[in-house]
């Protein structure tokens, strides 16, 4: 049953102006502790350590996907009149929820805990917990449905891209939120536009084509903030430095290192055992940087090291990785100055293109209207992103090592 | 001798916070008769009939333009240290008086006058006038100097490359001020990271590796200006119809039409004959706009209708050009239902890619000065350019006609 | 009858996002040729001398205006569900038309012609006019209810307050605009907070508790705007001077000088005759513009003198009234230096303080709906505005005169 | 030795554009451990639980009063030319490290544990730590010097000014940083004028009476802010409940209770015994969070319900105080419910007026540079302010309590 409120509730939001809030349910997600917990985790992992304003919560983001969803199906019309009110409620819940899984520093603790937040963002609606009792008060067949938009499963594949696909109100928020928070300008893109133009045809949703260029500046916008923000060399070194020192808890925990008693939080999730919802609600950023000033003071050298170089920003340096055997230079140099290269010799491998439509792959293709009423693949529409398409991708591939290397 | 004025002078503006003005023959130039009249000549000539509020001015734009040069010949390292005092208050002025030569509505007006708004700029800079008389007082040598600024052969090329090659003061500030006033984001870049980012190396205006990104976005706020803007079809109708008025009043003047003597200011543009810089001076938009009104009143039944269309904005509609024999078909129409297609069948054809290096053209080149030192043209130093240069050029064909045209 | 577009037509405004039609009858009225003229006249005035960015038109703002009234009617739950159709399209009409009469820089205009903007409004909506003929094609009776909004003898007081009261559309949006197109911050405030809590009781818009220190914001941003902008000492002297052109025009007519014969425009409005709607319609900025060229080339060294300092910008200069016989000293100097103090002495009295209730005259007020639900006067519901009424006004007197005046 | 860097370091920040760092002694302030600590404490304490995007830290603050006070050094010329190179770089280390000594959720905690954070900020740059070694590296006088600074003792005192008085660097920052990310626009006023029309007279900082209304502007943003944001009463609410569970925690260590072994870093805090620099070191927000984390399974169910409660965002409700025997009433009807009074009602009073010159305090003070070259406090010279000054102040005194409470 879709109560609505007395008064719609609104919260003010730098991004949208205002988060409209008309449904009872919606409301009792918002304030359900699974989702203030996302409160307690950053939408950028370590990007503050670049752009020290890039503070903002998954929080506030989940907010702003679900307001993107709400103007979606109240403000375009073939969604308002071609959705029915279950499916409405249904996927702006999924944009609220979508991110419930997250666990802190997203990549780096997933990478090494194999935990993954899809599975987790399902068990938290399905399972037990303030949010599934809230979605169940208000229909019992809503956390299921819920889910399955999430998961791409729902009949209606409408909804799916509504949240998830190349026009979908997760990365058009998260562009515009991150390019306020970061205080870069790369990010911004014609939301309103784009909102204007969006219609549904033969079960897809679509752009018109007067909105193209809109599309267009979305795709650049997307590419530049790849790699001016989400790859940017600083954050990935932070990322890496991260996941070296939770392979350095993981073995202490095959060790059974009394040092780790003192993080009965992080237990859990050093084993390579199931985690439960319950865990997973305990596990945030302050859990994580509290239990990172607790190490600065551990036994073991490595864990304290790292530790305390994450909290105080001491990072390692990055090189690109151009050619044979600098790798294996580097892990001489470490080794006989004393570094464990296991820990202290990391590399990652990041690779973006601007857009790239895949046979078959619904999800990675955005689909323009043209004025003659015929529907084509954004690429086979614009000049511009045919070119992008058929171009080169970038990749870079990094090392990254302590700043305090003796270089010979 | 360059006197400095007791205080700074700041202009407030928009886009740049303020204008700084230190310089006493820069303030001179700026309080000129021939810089006052830019404020009664609009930036974007018919784009107001799109874009509502697109009502700002050369005036505006030329302070932009002397902004963004003096803070290159401030800020820039390789410029402040590089250039004499004399080539920057030149590079200055010429920033500040290069649209100086413009008359009303450009394009049209220029393409039926046969006058060139780069000739009469460089006539105001040499030939009597406040201008002059105020660089002359500065320095006898200055008009010359400031000139071969403008028209690209003073000795150091950077000074052109400041005020006209591809990240030049002129681009910068229009795209920035055009976004700004039609309320279009598309025309936003990095203008801070740009210029943070310049160098000069061999002789060349070039760019850090670190700002190519924002050389990038820059590229595509350019290329979107231009289509949905510059090259907008309504704008594009409104431009076609000027040069189909002026086309008559050119025909009416060779017949010596006694209503043109009501409008004493166009007769000298209306002739192939020269045309003075005080014919040039009292020739601006009120003048037009005031002719046009009076035209209402024509015996000539086409001057008096399309003056009014133009005040009423009763536009032409556009048509793409799509096929063969369209154009004739209209043009039978047209003269079936009494309307001369010579003054009411108009048609045009704009083209643009986003950037597109021509080999031994300076100008059409960007350069990117890479982290190893070398430096390469944009297109082979960033992906996403080479892409756009070698995919396909967009161009657009339109044919305008009265909307009251009946097709069967 | 209210017929609707088959598309909601939008316009780009950099103050709302977009201005959004439904109503055909809307859409004619922006289309008709008195809309089209406010193109012609500047929204500020002689501001442009001070802050030169401001070139924005009356027409930006009317349809500023209309928007801001057409979201009180669906926005606010009080209209939207208290007025009828027939009233909501009324005074969304009244919004966009209430600034028809308005002449080219309107006080200076006005103070010496004897025409007031307001009735010419109320003529050209109500004698035969494109405005009023498609006024009529939606319904006959709408002209007159139109107007009668206008002139606040509409039978439903609401609607007055709405386009002309403490918090009516039209000095939200020119408080908005003005201070965007200057580049001034002064005339910011959160439109959005204000319209979320407007409310109707007791036949009167109310603002709730809750977003009364948004008004308090508003009323400062207004004080702040008359101060730096409205009431600029060089706008003023821009002013003083046109009108002191006009005076010494109007003389030239009684004496039937042969000069004026090039500037059949301006006559009717010299004499203190009535003047036509048509007459009205042909008089705009462009129009006096032109007019001015001319007449640098007047055999009236006066107003020869006058026009060119208008349009090359030799103003005034300003000096604050403060002394007993400063007036009469300067008189005897300019006379003695050859200038006529009728024409060249000149001045003005400002007089402003942030918001003034006045005891039976409504629109002077403000209400605050407590929380309570007590119905409070602002003074008497704000600390900070209290504070002002009973604080003293600001007031300003100022001279003017040519700044070539020797002083001894 | 004031060494520079090879290049200027550039931050990229929303509400300056850039941080701009040439000074080593600078660059490795902001790189100590204590002053990257200032990124695990959030500048707004519990505003956060109002607006969801206040969740900058006072890292990001710090770095703003810097630049700003980097600004004033540079750019106004009485303060470029009569300040000392020393006392330049002691002034920006003291904007910098102002806020070194806060605690986490500064005001409930300081009021519960009896620390004063100006004395721990004299502490950290007078003892031994990383900032006090990075300022004796530069120079040994120098953490004497800039402590000085803070706390109001240097011999010049325009130096205390610039970071602590009526227009200090402190403020501006605050309150442009704060309306950024809470997303109201409450706080903002024109720095940039301000900054301009700052100069030194008498030892003072003064304004020039053109930027008289950027100031009036600045004090409402300031009213504004602290009435719309500073003193929420939501925020009030979670931060009366965070000093009741601190109580609560003091009363728990008084007892020895054992789930206080879990939360080591707490203890030094509820005895109230001196604490180390060490221990206030590790105190921050992640471990105030984790500690209620684990408080959530506390044996004590006073403290394990208010911890669940902050975590959790379900607040106690505020009401305004405004009768006599209120307080008693509420407090007879919690004990009949179960809820101890101690911790369950609270109450706040908060009062404010715009500004208050206070005789004898200089740093309560604004002044004015007159045109007339006269000096005159702020209230002296504007009307606005005077009748702030002379109107009433505005006080809020509130009671929390439960939600959940019953009332008859």
């Amino acid at each position: 049953m879709l109560e609505t409120m007395n008064e719609v509730k609104v919260l003010r939001d730098p991004i949208h102006g205002y988060i409209h809030v008309r449904l009872n349910v919606v409301w009792e997600c918002i304030n359900s502790a699974p989702m203030q917990r996302l409160k307690r985790i950053r939408q950028l992992g370590g990007a503050f350590q670049v752009y020290h304003t890039a503070e903002h919560s998954r929080f506030s983001h989940s907010l702003g996907v679900y307001e993107i969803t709400r103007r979606m199906v109240e403000e375009i019309q073939d969604l308002r009149q071609g959705l029915s009110e279950e499916e409405k409620v249904t996927v702006m819940l999924a944009g609220l929820l979508h991110d419930l899984g997250h666990g802190p520093f997203s990549h780096a603790f997933e990478s090494v805990t194999m935990t993954h937040h899809e599975q987790m963002t399902r068990r938290i609606i399905l399972e037990p917990s303030e949010v599934h009792d809230a979605l169940v008060r208000c229909d019992p067949s809503l956390p299921e449905k819920v889910a399955s938009v999430i998961d791409h499963t729902h009949p209606n594949p409408v909804l799916s891209q509504m949240i998830s696909g190349q026009l979908d109100a997760d990365r058009m928020d998260y562009l515009l939120r991150d390019a306020y928070f970061t205080g870069t300008k790369y990010g911004e893109f014609d939301l309103e536009r784009i909102l204007r133009t969006l219609r549904v045809r033969q079960g897809k949703l679509v752009v018109k084509e007067s909105g193209m260029h809109s599309v267009e500046d979305y795709i650049m916008a997307r590419y530049h903030m790849y790699w001016q923000v989400y790859f940017h060399p600083v954050s990935r070194s932070f990322e890496a430095m991260l996941t070296s020192l939770f392979c350095r808890l993981k073995q202490m925990a095959r060790q059974d290192h009394p040092d780790l008693k003192r993080l009965p939080f992080l237990i859990p999730f050093l084993s390579d055992g199931p985690v439960s919802v319950q865990d997973h609600f305990l596990m945030d950023e302050p859990a994580c940087n509290y239990g990172f000033n607790c190490l600065r003071m551990s036994e073991d050298p490595i864990a304290s090291d790292l530790a305390g170089r994450l909290l105080d920003r001491r990072l390692f340096q990055d090189e690109a990785l151009s050619e044979k055997g600098q790798r294996e230079r580097l892990r001489c140099l470490l080794m006989e100055q004393g570094w464990d290269p296991e820990y202290y010799l990391l590399s990652d491998e990041v690779r973006q293109r601007p857009y790239q439509p895949y046979q078959g792959m619904e999800n990675s293709m955005a689909w323009v209207l043209m004025e003659t009423g015929e529907i084509r693949e954004l690429s086979q529409a614009s000049e511009i992103v045919e070119a992008l398409v058929q171009g080169q991708s970038r990749n870079d591939q990094r090392l990254y090592y302590p700043r305090q290397l003796q270089r010979y």
